[in-house]
């Protein structure tokens, strides 16, 4: 399986970690053989049709802050220039979600479709402003689409509300979808005011480096058009969602939510309406979990309400949920 | 699809009428037609090889309290007959546990498997007692043993384990898995003594006829035996757990918990060690659920810690269990 990997931070760090240390493991139990043939980021880029060394990359990332000695060969390959040169089944598109225009990674995943490629996102930008139209696009090029990873991070929630509740009808769902948003607000619960809330999460790095994505809803929103597109087969995109972030709430709002022993949650949620906005929530809700962790209830005909509640983010989390579509995408070729 | 359904219980009626109400809409989306062509339960049985009219077999058993009045015939045929002599693809094995020997349940099982029926079982007492050796014997007859509602009843929590996670390594779990325990329990925690809780929970229909089951923690237990073969890949049975149960909790015994700003739960737990017994879990852990609730704790190499929480009983939650069973089975039969 040839790969070709678009960005190279955290996550994408953390897959290539993920891969060469599991790689006999992998091969052993799931017959995949993963090889990245190709990666670039915004500093440059690295080609291998053999397969790129990852440990080695990885160290150059290290030591240089950029990937583009890799190799003597001065390398040139712009990222649309490898997605339309190279030869590779799977894309993996890890730059930067941007719900303005979603570039680049829109570029890289159609281009990638159109060639043929499978793609894994966890880049949301593209999904939150035209998954409709993309889930289209990969039907009729025949190749999967899949972004595990990009609701609850290594916390499967996409795929338990799609295949571990076959059968049955999801009604409304609601959630805690964006951590850092949970660890300002459960800051606030215990006594601090927005801003040092706001520095303490800076502090430990869980603010997005655009501070608007999370404290405007943004990050949020666009996991619930993820959501109720993939789960509830609604075709929506960012614009049809109801969204208010949390730079409004104030220690006596979430004062006042204390005496009716509530606490104020930034929930997104699907009952008719795609709704984002602070609301009180029960403390006795199982939904009312604290810190950076995410929570999503899913109520269906049959089943009752179920709970998943997990770390929503993460670099060697996300990773994990890449292989999970790695490992989708191989059992889909080999029925073929 | 041909269907023995063996009991005609609380799980049963529900599936009875899930099935009869959905029957368009599961040949539409899955290409399903289930019919139940033989009923059995210990007051006699019911036999129809075009298929029973379920509205009016759950009628008769509302009028008389027994099925034997379904047709005029004077059918007499018993279960094992039943299984030994009817043309079907599925066995559902919904009578009462037993964890003594097993019976009826056991024998259901293996006959119907040794005549190359799927076999989906609600009825833990045969995985509990020999799960290994009853995979075996499936594996050998080639066909598939499921039991999605043993654990969690409507709440797919051995199906997260084993496919939400995959390419993951779990490598560990703890949880709370009996629901009228954890009832009891946190009725105690809002001042009740065990015996005014035993008492309430008896009359809302939460303690099993033998209470033992639920109070001797044999119930979790069961699911525990159920949770570590299928999700860790172990050889065990029952007498594999080292079960305590909730008789010799005390007020006390809360009141201390609750001035560490803990809950006793009767926790299962499989790290290395399989424990049912009870213990101070925090109040912050979001596995500390209460009312009927059940809850599971997965902790993965790299996912982190993800929990799942639901109802873990009910006969309609449980009946949606064995219909995701039937589509799994469905899809199998489909592939071969």
């Amino acid at each position: 399986m040839r790969i070709i990997l678009c960005g190279f931070g955290v996550v994408a760090q953390s897959l290539a970690k993920l891969l060469d240390s599991r790689s006999e493991d992998l091969y052993a139990q799931y017959g995949i053989k993963p090889r990245i043939v190709g990666v670039f980021d915004s500093s440059g880029s690295a080609v291998e049709s053999s397969g790129i060394d990852l440990s080695k990359l990885i160290a150059i990332k290290k030591k240089n802050g950029s990937i583009k000695n890799y190799s003597n060969v001065k390398n040139r390959m712009s990222g649309v220039e490898m997605i339309n040169n190279l030869d590779a089944e799977v894309l993996i598109e890890t730059t930067v979600s941007n719900y303005k225009d979603a570039e680049p990674g829109m570029s890289h995943i159609t281009d990638a479709i159109k060639r043929g490629m499978h793609v894994i996102s966890v880049n949301k930008g593209p999904l939150a402003l035209a998954f409709p139209s993309l889930m289209e696009l990969a039907i009729y090029n025949n190749v999967l689409l899949r972004f595990s990873g990009t609701v609850g991070g290594g916390t499967p929630i996409l795929d338990y509300g799609k295949n571990s509740l076959r059968g049955e009808r999801i009604t409304s769902f609601k959630g805690i979808l964006n951590g850092t948003t949970n660890y300002i607000l459960t800051n606030m619960a215990n006594g601090m005011s927005f801003d040092a809330a706001l520095k303490d999460a800076k502090s430990k790095g869980y603010v997005e480096a655009d501070e608007s994505l999370d404290l405007d809803g943004l990050d949020a929103a666009a996991k619930l058009v993820i959501l109720a597109n993939w789960i509830m087969d609604m075709k929506v995109t960012l614009p049809d969602i109801q969204c208010t972030g949390i730079r409004n709430v104030t220690s006596d709002d979430i004062k006042n939510a204390a005496k009716n022993k509530c606490a104020i949650k930034l929930i997104a949620s699907c009952n008719k309406d795609l709704v984002v906005g602070p609301k009180q929530i029960s403390l006795d809700d199982p939904v009312c979990v604290n810190g950076t962790l995410n929570a999503i209830a899913y109520t269906s005909e049959h089943s009752g309400t179920q709970i998943i509640i997990g770390a929503g983010a993460g670099g060697i989390e996300t990773a994990s949920s890449i292989l999970r579509d790695l490992l989708d995408i191989r059992k889909e070729i080999s029925i073929d």
